[in-house]
């Protein structure tokens, strides 16, 4: 039977990355072997031929592996040190826990909540935290916690933040920001300790800031887009995640393209956070690699 | 038999815009029905309910067109005069003249000869224009003149300007930049008199300017395009005619966006040239109808 | 202020279509003006220049539409009988009422409920119709009734035929069957007098019939699709509203064929509801015209 | 610097595919490893996590690759021999041998030539074959020998394939139809041993056989499209490479909907041809691998 996205009993996901040197896919291979794993898919990838990045993500099947995990982390230690890689062991039985954050606009809020109770998505939601209200019984009706923190006027939003901190801390894996209408502070990311995944309503790096449908209007563009990307301490210039378009005309005034945007956004934000899920990218400098 | 895109006798495209006024569709179309015409597919845009602008294609079948077209313009004149609305007719039999301008990369240029002498641009192509030889033969080979205009070194280009403008001057009816690596300038814009259409290798406003594939990489993104748009005094800047997308990845280098972009260039171009050619495209602003 | 989607006070839409004949635009625009309507927008398609189909859809603003509606159409019954023309007007203020059909699968039922409560379709949701109770407290909790009528076993399915008429009789404008996964009887279909707009899980004519997404695993495509068609008599023959596809690799198993494919559906449906709620939808032949 | 399409000195490239073993990607790395390679990509896939098919493509550096090979391929057949996997190792600085087959449409043709001459396509061209005489200029100003064999009148094509057969044998290492409109026999296939790749003008599996234009102007779809395969001794219906499509209306006559697939046509083929000349296609059964 094949695998399905949320259950994968004894299958562990390896990913490494760092400076590229000859023999690192043997050795590798040969650990997991030595594990008793058996490799179910791998992909690599060199950012050059010489003194490139190395960066590989393998899937493998281990009869009992929670038994095991440890033996096979101290295994990965001491083989990799040598190499001074990067690498994470996950066992993809456990989904990871993902937070949402958003506001009044529920589309993409909405569109992870299903998803996720289809099963099309491997994660649990331990919490929704919103500056509104709006969407509070159709959080529920879904069996997820909502909590409403309302933004602090004025620019400090130091309490705010520190109450959303309290909240997350030690509880999520990871954060979407789901049309969360609020900036963020580069002291709530240092602190959060987690990725946290924005969707943008445009096609960054074009239309950065606010109100990219209308910028879009006014320019005339025959597309419009959507970008998911890991938030960093700079406004819409993370590292991107995924990209998409729709095509648009004329006829389209600023709420069409709203409307045809939103279907973009999340679409885009689904897989993103599916990808994120799956340990499938891995950051390098601003850009990502999706295997 | 359905017309096709080359030869359309007795066929005549008449667009019309202006500021909308009640009315006018039915004083068009009793016009047309008044000299005889039978309109074969008719394109309305009102870009607001109220105070907005009127933008209308009709084209219609009119049996020996060319004995009664002076007969039709003056007809226009006299009724759309109080109106206030800018109109063009023209014949559909008769293709525009398309003077192609190039640099050292061919494949919009290629791409542009093939699909005329193919019958799917109707166009006539009266001379290309380089400021290198690297084609000569090539374009020669689709019995189309190639004239060899070198750039001047230094900044100032009116000369070599001068001398396009001279082989410009009264032959052609628009002129498409594919690929041409000169800035044009706006002297130059005011005295060729003809619209100019240029391709960007990016998806406009994203990376503006030189070296958008190499931008592109850098910034990470997921998808990389291309823009048709009337060259403006403003780089880059102008009305958008149509764009177009395709996927990348981490794998892909900066040799590789410019060959995936290469074939979305020439797609892009194509299709701007020829809802040009085929009077499809309104300019109102800074952006397009495209009906 | 640009139109909404779901409230257009006093914009009529007008939809002619017959055997094409010369000043059929004439004569319908200046029933428009004399019925003092301004027109917003129109889109004309004759199939061949001569002797072909003649389409075409008006939309107007008219001051206090709701009390000229029946003079118009009066009108339109003097004018348009002697050119033995199909013609419809509706009040764009009134929306369409629209009847879900639905089975387990709740991708394409829920995504419905969400745009029609963002506003996004111009429709009213009278009732949700399902064999089964999965969805009953999901779509209650969209305001919206739910009605169980249990299929009955064997190929009879006259009775729950019938009970299905029943509760639709009289009360819908269109049906959608939202991955209904009962085949629907010539004898239904006659006696339900509305137009049913069916999403098939393929593109269309390629894998009719069950199962569509384990034959194309099958078949190794590289893209799968969805099509939105009305329902005729003949399974998966109907007139195509819309399809879309989205790509596939070797790596995606069967469930994850219909975890991309559902995303498909639920875009493809919504974009043929909302078209035809708005009259942007004719039927000719066995194919349409989309306006 | 990035390795280029065609010009990759010391890189290697090895396939590996067979019945799926624990241990297999360490064995076959460690292999690459003692015969001092840098593995520069490595793509994997198992079609199953038990008992399914393991398929691996590697592409790895080796100093002075060619004075190597034969080495290599020695420790391939003794260390791979016990696992029955099939495997093929390649130099990549070889670039393969590709003959095309074209009839009387030359866009597919054209677009190859030109890409193969853009340093596009890791090919050379040895010969263009065609029943007709259309092309020979346009072929040989690539430099490229075109032969002419007219197709032999009547269902027995014996003679003219024996002659394209004799033209073909030991020349090249695989067969492109660029639209090349006959039939290929069975007989013919088995005897000259290297992989044909065919390019069919709609969305496979819909629209088999001939005039699938117009066959899908009947049926009124929203998409045409087109589909590289492997020829096998049923018509259209060997293993697919590549497909894509694009959006079409109502407005469309049979004779757009060539124009517009004859510009899928070329994408899809290009592409398919290009991961051929790059080994990244495997089949498998009938259907295909593509990493």
């Amino acid at each position: 039977m094949p695998p399905s996205i949320t259950s994968l009993t004894d299958h562990a996901c390896l990913v490494v990355h760092g400076p590229d040197q000859p023999g690192l896919v043997s050795v590798i291979a040969a650990l997991i072997t030595r594990n008793k794993g058996n490799i179910i898919s791998l992909d690599q990838h060199s950012s050059d031929p010489e003194d490139g990045g190395f960066f590989q993500r393998i899937v493998f099947h281990r009869q009992n592996l929670v038994t095991v995990m440890d033996d096979i982390r101290a295994d990965l230690a001491d083989t990799l040190g040598p190499y001074e890689m990067a690498w994470s062991l996950s066992d993809r039985s456990q989904p990871k826990r993902m937070a949402i954050l958003a506001s009044k606009d529920d589309h993409c809020l909405l569109d992870l909540l299903w998803r996720q109770r289809r099963g099309d998505l491997p994660v649990t939601i331990p919490m929704v935290i919103s500056n509104h209200t709006d969407s509070v019984e159709d959080v529920r009706s879904f069996g997820v916690p909502f909590f409403h923190v309302p933004s602090q006027t004025g620019p400090d939003k130091s309490e705010s933040e520190a109450e959303i901190l309290r909240l997350l801390k030690g509880n999520v894996d990871f954060i979407v920001l789901a049309r969360y209408m609020q900036i963020i502070s580069s002291d709530f990311l240092e602190q959060v300790g987690v990725p946290v995944i924005n969707i943008h309503h445009s096609f960054l790096p074009a239309f950065i800031g606010a109100a990219p449908y209308r910028k879009a209007k006014e320019r005339g563009v025959k597309l419009v887009g959507a970008t998911a990307h890991y938030v960093t301490e700079n406004l819409d210039e993370g590292p991107i995640i995924e990209q998409d378009v729709v095509r648009v005309t004329h006829r389209d005034h600023v709420h069409d393209l709203k409307r045809l945007g939103a279907e973009v956004e999340r679409s885009v934000l689904s897989r993103a956070v599916l990808w994120h899920a799956q340990d499938k990218v891995i950051r390098t400098g601003n850009t990502t690699i999706v295997f």
